[in-house]
């Protein structure tokens, strides 16, 4: 489409990311050259959302190549980099996936990394694709050949993404259907990537939508404003307890007690079917400066601590259906993944 | 209590307030002289809360008696500028309460009325002292005699009040009798009284806090952080459904689904018995602004519309109890008020 977003790819012999951290005020792209830069990146969350993570990661092995046959590294030295890769966020389950699906073909060469890499890349942007028809198939078959109000919550697009994205991907392929009402986009606090990407994915994309605070969603959704929401997932359990950005939780009882679809929507790498349910997923708790303060703006008393964990889990019995690029996992009616 | 906190007051012949709008930076208190001083005050929010209104609006008419005095207005002069302490916030109806209370007494002289304007605040530091004991004996019968983990959203302290406070001041009575382990304070988006107002009043009563994206309630909620939440009111209906500031009904479905009271804290002038249930209260829908820009920081793309309601409507079947300084409502006993 005239109006694809790129968040990550290769080019130039580095990374290139745009910096999300400073959307939707300015769209300025980096060229990522070290692994310290990419880590920092990952940390500060200049690249985010599960899939470009995967990417990342892969494209991070192939970083460390370059930067270690120019500096040097051990062999110890190199897998101690990419491992720091692996672990820079611990409840992306994606960002681990990418490293460790180029990892072992170093053996075989950087331009092989390399290309896993870029194969990862092209079969996550296929996914997307193949989960927006899915996902859309879905709620017309559910909710009627009609048009829909759509609760969204953090940023799922191509911003998150190498393709149209995962939630974000179904709504952009309903409204390329004409099936599309209005957006409803959460603005995810604390870090407001519902407003600050998920808006500014959704004006480029020419989708109408008003964004809501996370407080806003329970009254919308029981006020009969949304016919369904859609969320991704950064990691799902095999009985289909799924992780995703804080918030997704309070959405999904709403739509629970509503009685409209709550969809997952994530790609089959982030389905993790090592664990059973989502009590074996550890909770990444960040830190205070995220609640505390925007940018230089104090908005709370000096010292005040707080509870800001990055996700929350949704049990299975809350979610009508996981959707990947396979299929459509129906969760309501006991099916695991 | 040494900590004692007086958010409006008559003293030395004026008007003390503290302005909210520099909290939780800076505590600074305003001498308010005049007529004019006042509206502004109103207007921009230094003082806010409904009950605080009300003892604003009463002290408002001993201001415009002492100011017509000085500056020689006549009877039509000091109408009008009564008229328009009443209509400063046109939704606060508790504004216009304390002025309509006081003002029949003005034939009977400025003290009169100075002693009426007391009287109010007396009464309504008295419920608040009688709500925070009701509700206080409520929660040790409920739950048992034992520390409890709280979660509240907005603010309903003393900062909303002339005591201490309706939701907040049951907490203040549970950590005087020695019953708080932690505080949970909603941040409250989009004006965020939560983390500036209700952090700073459970700071500088030594009660131990930590805020939260309003987001996280849910996870904190079904996770077996929180024994119970506490919210208060703007407006009650006869069977119990309670208007609040949104995101109030988010934590009532998530305490409902995990089984732990949601209390509903504030006085008898709260209740209004000519409505027979949340359907007819309307809800003021707020300015794109308060979303989209925080001060001057933009925190979405130009031009992006919102979804802001001031305040969502609980239904009565998800509120364990109604708290008012006259008696605990038990309203999932199916009382109605």
């Amino acid at each position: 489409m005239s109006t694809q977003i790129i968040a990550i790819e290769w080019a130039d012999g580095s990374v290139r990311l745009i910096d999300q951290t400073l959307l939707p005020v300015e769209e300025k792209y980096l060229q990522i050259k070290t692994v310290a830069e990419l880590i920092d990146s990952i940390k500060r969350l200049a690249v985010r959302g599960a899939p470009a993570l995967g990417v990342a990661g892969a494209y991070g092995v192939v970083l460390a190549l370059d930067e270690g046959k120019e500096k040097n590294w051990s062999p110890t030295e190199l897998e101690k980099q990419i491992d720091a890769i692996r672990d820079a966020r611990p409840t992306a389950v994606n960002l681990a996936w990418g490293v460790n699906q180029v990892r072992p073909l170093i053996s075989q060469g950087r331009d092989a990394v390399l290309k896993a890499a870029q194969d990862l890349a092209a079969a996550d942007r296929k996914s997307n694709t193949d989960m927006g028809n899915i996902g859309a198939d879905w709620l017309i078959a559910k909710l009627g050949d009609r048009k829909f109000n759509l609760l969204t919550h953090c940023n799922t697009g191509s911003l998150a993404t190498t393709g149209t994205g995962t939630a974000l991907g179904v709504i952009k392929e309903l409204h390329k259907r004409g099936k599309v009402q209005e957006v409803f986009a959460d603005e995810s606090r604390p870090l407001l990537q519902g407003s600050r990407l998920t808006a500014w994915e959704l004006a480029k994309s020419n989708i109408p939508y008003r964004i809501q605070p996370d407080s806003a969603a329970a009254m919308a959704i029981l006020g009969g404003k949304i016919d369904a929401a859609l969320i991704g997932a950064d990691r799902i359990a095999k009985n289909g307890d799924s992780a995703n950005k804080i918030g997704s939780l309070g959405v999904a009882l709403a739509c629970h007690i509503a009685g409209i679809p709550f969809l997952v929507v994530a790609p089959e790498s982030t389905v993790d079917r090592t664990i059973a349910d989502g009590s074996q997923i550890h909770i990444e708790i960040r830190g205070d400066r995220e609640v505390t303060h925007l940018g230089d703006t104090q908005l709370a008393p000096d010292g005040a601590k707080t509870f800001n964990p990055a996700f929350d889990v949704t049990p299975a019995r809350f979610i009508s259906a996981v959707i990947t690029e396979l299929k459509a996992y129906e969760i309501a009616k006991g099916e695991a993944l």
